[in-house]
Order: C-alpha cells, then sequence, then structure tokens
C-alpha cells in the first residue's frame, strides 16, 4: 500500500462529504495517518466517535488543526470566515489548507485574507452527493468515478495542488482544474438553480389550498417526486451556496426565466413546433450524459 | 383465476402504457379473451407480433374496435380528434370506451362528440411511468401500487366506471374518482410543470457558450442529472401535454414564476431566513411523499 498523504488531516465538518473522506481514510489507510475530526455540535463528535470514524474529536476548531500538514474544510460555505479567522493562527508552517464547497469564488475571497504566510490554500469541489447529510450518511464509494474540481488562484504553489489531486484520485475521483469564475456559472446551471427551483416549486405545490395540496401529495407522479428527491437535501449547506453564488444563481436564473417565458408563450399560442424542439434537446443533453457515463 | 373482463380488448396505441397492459393481459388472462392492437405506424405493429404482445394487429383504428367490447385510446392525446372520428361508427352497442391519457377536460371535449349512443366513455389516467417509450418499454408491473384516477363525466354509466375500476385494480392499480378539471389542475403541479421545467432548463444549458457548454456535460451533478431524466421522455406525448391542459399548466406556471421570482429576490437581498423556510417547506412535502410509500 502506498504510504499515507499526510501525517495528520484535520477535518472540519463531518457531513456527507467529510465523512465519506474519514471512512476512505480508515479503509485505505494511504490518505492520512491520523483524523481529526470537527464540528458544529458536540452531538455531531458523539455521534462520529460512535462510528469510530476520527482518531480524535475537537469542538474547538482550532485545537482540531493543530499539527495537521492537512486542513480540509467541510462545513457550509457560510461557516467559512469565522473558521479562517478562528483557524489562521494555529496552523502549522507547510500544512495544506483545501476545502470541498459548492462555490469556489466566495471561497477563495472569504479564506484567502487569514491565511498565513507559507500556508497554500487549494479550493477543491467534489461532484458527488445525495440527499442526505449528516455523518451518518458518509459511504466510501461517494467518489468513485466522479469529478473532483480543483479552482487554485494563481501563484498557488504547485506542488500543494499536486497533492491535493493525487488525495482525490487515492479516493476514486477523476481531476479538473478550472477557473473558479467558470467553476460557478457551470455549477450554478448545473446543480444550484436546479435546486433552487425543486425547493421553489415544492412550496408552490404547498401553498394550493388544502383539498389539493392533499392530492397533490396523494398522486405525485414521477416527475414531482423526482423534483422533491432533489429538494430533500441539507437546508443550511443550500442556503449557503444561494447566497454565496448569488451572481451566477441570479444570471442562470434570468437566462432560465426568459426561456421558460418563451416556451409559455409557445404553449399559449399552440406552437407545436418550438415545443417539441425543446424537448428534443433536451434529449439530446440527456443522450450526450449517458454518452459520458455521469447518468 | 376470475373470468376475463372483457371478450375482446382494442387498444389505440402500444407505448409504454399500451404495451404494459397489452403485456398484463397475456400474463394474467383475466383482463381480455382478446387483444387487438393498433398504432400509428406498421413499423410500431410490426414490433408488435415480433414480441407477440397482441392476437391480431391493424394499422386501421376502425378495424381494430371491431366487436371490441372494450376500446382504449393509449396514443398521444393530441391524436384523439382523430381517433374518436375514425372509430365511432364502428364501435359496437354496449362497448366501453375508455382512456390513459394525462389531460381529462381536453379528452372529454375531444371524445364527447363522437360518442355513439350506449357507448359509454371512462376517462382513466394510469399514475405511471417511466423515461421510456414504444412497445418495447412495457412491463406487467408498471401500475402495481400506482393510483390510477377516473374522471367519468357526470352521468356516466356507473356500471362502466366499475368494470373499468376492477380492471386497473386488476393490473395491481389503487382507484380514485376525481372532478377532470381537478384533475388537470393537480396533474399541472405535480407532472406537468415540471416536466415542462426540466425541458427548458435543458435547453438553457444547450445554449451556453461552447466551452461551458461541454463541461455542464462533463460536470453535470445530481441536480442536473435527475432534471435531465424527466426531460429524457417521448416528446410528442409530452408535447400534445402541454398543448391540451394549456390553461391549469400556465395558472401553475404563473405561481410557480411569482415564487421564483420571490427567492430570487431574497438570494438577491441575503435574507437567509426566507431561503431556509422554502428549502424546509420543500424537504416538509418529501416527507410526506415517503410516508405515502409513493417516494
Amino acid at each position: 500500500m502506498a504510504e499515507p498523504l499526510f501525517r495528520r488531516l484535520a477535518l472540519l465538518g463531518v457531513g456527507l462529504i467529510g465523512s465519506s473522506v474519514a471512512r476512505i481514510a480508515r479503509a485505505q489507510g494511504d490518505l492520512a495517518a491520523e483524523v481529526v475530526a470537527n464540528a458544529h455540535t458536540e452531538a455531531t463528535l458523539a455521534r462520529v466517535r460512535e462510528l469510530g470514524l476520527a482518531d480524535r474529536t475537537e469542538l474547538d476548531p482550532a485545537r482540531a488543526v493543530e499539527g495537521a500538514d492537512c486542513v480540509m474544510l467541510a462545513a457550509p460555505v457560510g461557516a467559512y470566515t469565522a473558521l479562517a479567522e478562528a483557524i489562521a493562527p494555529h496552523l502549522a508552517p507547510g500544512c495544506i489548507l483545501t476545502d470541498v464547497g459548492s462555490t469556489k469564488q466566495s471561497v477563495i475571497r472569504d479564506v484567502t485574507p487569514f491565511l498565513p504566510e507559507g500556508v497554500p490554500f487549494v479550493p477543491a469541489h467534489p461532484l458527488a452527493g445525495t440527499e442526505f447529510s449528516g455523518p451518518d450518511s458518509g459511504f466510501v464509494e461517494l467518489f468513485r468515478g466522479r469529478w473532483c474540481l480543483l479552482t487554485p488562484p494563481a501563484g498557488t504553489d504547485p506542488a500543494a495542488v499536486e497533492k491535493i489531486s493525487e488525495f482525490w484520485r487515492r479516493c476514486g475521483s477523476m481531476i479538473s482544474v478550472l477557473d473558479p469564475h467558470h467553476h460557478d456559472m457551470v455549477l450554478a446551471i448545473v446543480s444550484h438553480l436546479p435546486h433552487l427551483i425543486a425547493f421553489t416549486i415544492c412550496g408552490t405545490a404547498d401553498d394550493l389550498q388544502d383539498e389539493s395540496r392533499q392530492q397533490v401529495l396523494d398522486f405525485a407522479a414521477s416527475g414531482f417526486r423526482d423534483f422533491t428527491r432533489i429538494a430533500a437535501s441539507d437546508p443550511v449547506m443550500w442556503r449557503d451556496i444561494f447566497l454565496n453564488n448569488r451572481e451566477a444563481l441570479l444570471e442562470m436564473l434570468a437566462r432560465f426565466t426568459e426561456d421558460v417565458q418563451t416556451m409559455a408563450g409557445a404553449v399559449r399560442r399552440g406552437d407545436s413546433a418550438y415545443i417539441e424542439d425543446r424537448i428534443l434537446r433536451g434529449r439530446k443533453i440527456r443522450r450526450s450524459l449517458i454518452e459520458r457515463k455521469q447518468a
């Protein structure tokens, strides 16, 4: 087996992503010799201990990062500023700071001001998720065959980028490096906007008069079930994503709203050709996804 | 085994629903002693014969319904007017006409004018579907444990309604009778609008500049994958549903658009409380769905 990449990995957050990383570290032994877990509440850490996910748990993030040569932010992105401020004075020289957040410009904006000299920050985003959250939800296969996107700002130590790349390769991921702005635009359309829509349409249904709402629940056809599966994800995580990818999300929402109004106009005036064309484009994208084996 | 409900069942359309009904009739023997299949093209009927789904195939719908004591419209709802006009003079007295369309007011509007004396029409809508279509896509378990909604207009022969109810019970469905207008409103929010949105957002992504589009496909996260699964359904069927449930669909789209604009406003001004509330409502609906075992 390969040597562990890191001596001590500090995980700040042990939800779906963090607890999956912890499980892989346990199972493989080639990621980190020691895992220290930090979470927002003692209850979560108690569960981490019950599950045996870490060598040590620390409620204080400053203590969690002491002596770590890799610190991974795996909390909702809205917590990054406070975390970065709390841990910065305690980061060991040569330690690599990384994260797993779904928005990358905001993360760079929030973390960079606190970075001590000699601590590289390698922002990362493993594209993997389920509708579940918390330390119980993780599993070792989560990242296998999935993309992990790295968005290092210009000037980031290449050795640190390579080490984080290798970390995710050992988790089973494929690596892609891209510009943080571009990351945020692409994620806005493939993930953030679909979730915003899904949360919203659940509310629209919930606002129906009582009798209809009952029947909405009774008769929920496949379309709505898929929407509500998306909509069952962690509220704080998604609130933070929306707020921290605000510009790209609103830009994509504006484009989508224009398109949906055009579609509504086509339905109103009975424009069969336009409607069919839009449906066929959806199928074309779907086919491309299947060919890429991401489906 | 129970006696067959019908001597001769004529299926006008052998897509996902029609070919599933045909397979159940074959497998169980208690639905119909004989099945006659009609489709829009000879190629489809050739496939029906290869699959052994029917006792007889007829390209002419008028010939398909001759001597049938149950005729089931299972084509896209946009084809109903032409089908009803073609078959009306050939329906045997006492034959029950039924359908499986996803819109019910339009179906009653299109079929009723052609109904001969003594032929009851029992509109039905089995709430079951996959993203696949055509005679190969059907399977005998499709309707098991799923709702079948009946929307008989006032004055419909109760014996005919009961016979169609029994037909779907034997397919494994649970029966609910409701008003056609109410059906169309509920389906607009649980199924038709989600599909319209899914088709549209695929187009929005497809309109991105080439480089981003490539990455949309490469990095499609779980949210977008769920959307495109919805969006892979049959184009003609969905086009017809949108056009034939126009009013309810546009009404629900208007409500959704208001809600999505309110959500956009909350994101723009950073209203965490509103955003979290909306996400939590989505989870609440999701939980209700799971409790109803429809999830």
